[in-house]
């Protein structure tokens, strides 16, 4: 038995080595993922995910999470939710229920009132500010709105070999109210089999939703496949798919790890994720996508580092 | 080429033929998948679908629905929507945005109400009288309250060649505020891609999603499979690993169509489901679970018809 962790984006790199941690000293897939997602979502600096998250149209910071327990295939999952701290933890109390586990809009936010969860204005004024800038730029420039669609997905294993995976965003920056991307659903967003392995998504839900990736790729790794052969085989020729009978396709990251820890990744994108097992620790690396249907995948450079944590905390006029 | 329709239960028959008329006049798949839900969500004896749907717990009746365009994997969707009367409609209205396709709760209501559909008080006097004597007989006995999750789930096929799918529900009978069950979510509830065929679901809607059963069965026809291999494939053996791995599985039946207008249908109970292509006329027939992980489909008979219209229209104390 080993563990390990995958998740998207850098911003997930922290929670990754809590996860790991965790994970060593016997912990849970379960709590690892969900410690992993809450220290993303406390993040004010992170502009997708959790507190600092950025709102909608109306200036309303809407939140969909997901969790999903590998050894049981319960799911617990919320959308649209408003003024709760910590998405994904509300996604996971619902996962122990059979009845009602997956609500959204006000009686999503109901049901984490009623239960306790940390409730907080989720719009901080960094995000209010970076909100009416854009608001005053659609006027002017009459700008395609839409923009930011990080959603911080995870993978898990524990060294009794249970998998868990989970999800949490504040999804599309702009968006309609009620909008809601690929997070909250299972197949689309997440999906994960202990006997197997799991994968997550992040990228532009509402394409992602129409190839259900993230199942696919556990599918294929049921069916033998490495994580990387099933993420490549996966992702890029529903891409090419998509492209030919939708006309385009939007931004697609997937992550996935198997039962055994090892892991793979397909991007059409620059995409940074972190992963980390027992054999080897937790790392922020770079996926490209590269010749017929391959990732590229490389170390991260300082510079880049650099200059992401410039940008992210770049003061916003 | 040639047409086809396939549908959940009895209460989609007269849809059916509505979506088989059309298509045997070059109607398009889309326009005929939502004209069969259409009908079924006005009919007020149904209480699972559309007008005269039961209530959440609160006696609000939420609705969830989706389209899918087969040609283009366009998807459009809605969770929780209030007061709208046809809620696929909406759905499909979505399905033409890149963006903001899936909306939910208020924000989808706003959409509806900012887009023109129908809106009436989607709960009528015959359904509130069975919420309120339900809230009574659960003070009494203390019974399980949850009851009825019929979703009307359909696949078309036009003598273009071109598939659609859609589903709507008013969900689960006392369900919680903003729960949502599979209908809504692409690859649980339906999935369709008109180079291969569609699939729908109905059921217990969190146990659904926990299998991604819609999208599984077009996977399994693409691979080579008929709809009811692909059917009973996907459905039973998903069944036997839920009981296993969850300790038990809610009600599945699943309903799916090739593009060839070959059908098939998998479910653990009795199940009714309409359907009808250009050789042989819609019918309802009634299918249960067989041996060995196999289908029984027999006709209706008068007697189960009469029975039925006798239930659905039994006075209301």
């Amino acid at each position: 038995m080993t563990y390990g962790t995958i998740a998207t984006w850098r911003m997930a790199h922290e929670g990754v080595i809590k996860a790991n941690e965790l994970l060593k000293k016997q912990g849970t897939a379960g709590d690892a993922v969900e410690a992993l997602i809450n220290t993303v979502e406390a993040y004010p600096y992170y502009k997708s995910v959790g507190y600092g998250g950025l709102p909608n149209e109306q200036g309303v910071v809407e939140m969909d999470a997901a969790f999903m327990n590998g050894d049981s295939f319960a799911i617990g999952a919320v959308a649209g939710i408003q003024n709760v701290k910590h998405a994904v933890s509300v996604a996971r109390s619902l996962s122990h229920d059979h009845f009602n586990s997956f609500r959204v809009g006000s009686g999503a936010t109901q049901y984490a009132m009623q239960n306790d969860f940390e409730i907080v204005n989720m719009l901080t004024p960094r995000a209010r500010k970076i909100w009416q800038n854009r608001l005053k730029e659609m006027r002017e420039k009459n700008l395609n709105p839409y923009d930011g669609h990080d959603t911080v997905g995870a993978i898990t294993l524990d060294l009794q070999g249970s998998m868990a995976a989970a999800t949490s965003t504040s999804g599309l920056f702009m968006k309609k109210a009620g909008r809601i991307g690929d997070s909250p659903l299972s197949g689309s967003g997440f999906y994960v089999d202990s006997e197997v392995g799991g994968a997550a998504a992040t990228g532009l839900g509402e394409d992602i939703m129409k190839g259900c990736l993230s199942y696919e790729i556990v599918r294929l790794m049921a069916d033998g496949k490495t994580p990387q052969e099933a993420c490549d085989q996966a992702v890029y020729p529903f891409i090419e798919k998509l492209k030919k009978r939708y006309g385009k396709a939007g931004e697609f990251s997937l992550v996935a790890m198997n039962h055994k820890g090892e892991w793979g990744v397909a991007t059409n994108v620059e995409f940074t994720f972190s992963v980390g097992n027992e054999q080897k620790a937790s790392r922020i690396l770079m996926a490209n996508p590269g010749p017929d249907q391959t990732t590229i995948i490389e170390p991260i450079t300082q510079a880049w580092l650099d200059a992401y944590e410039k940008r992210i905390k770049a003061p916003v006029e």
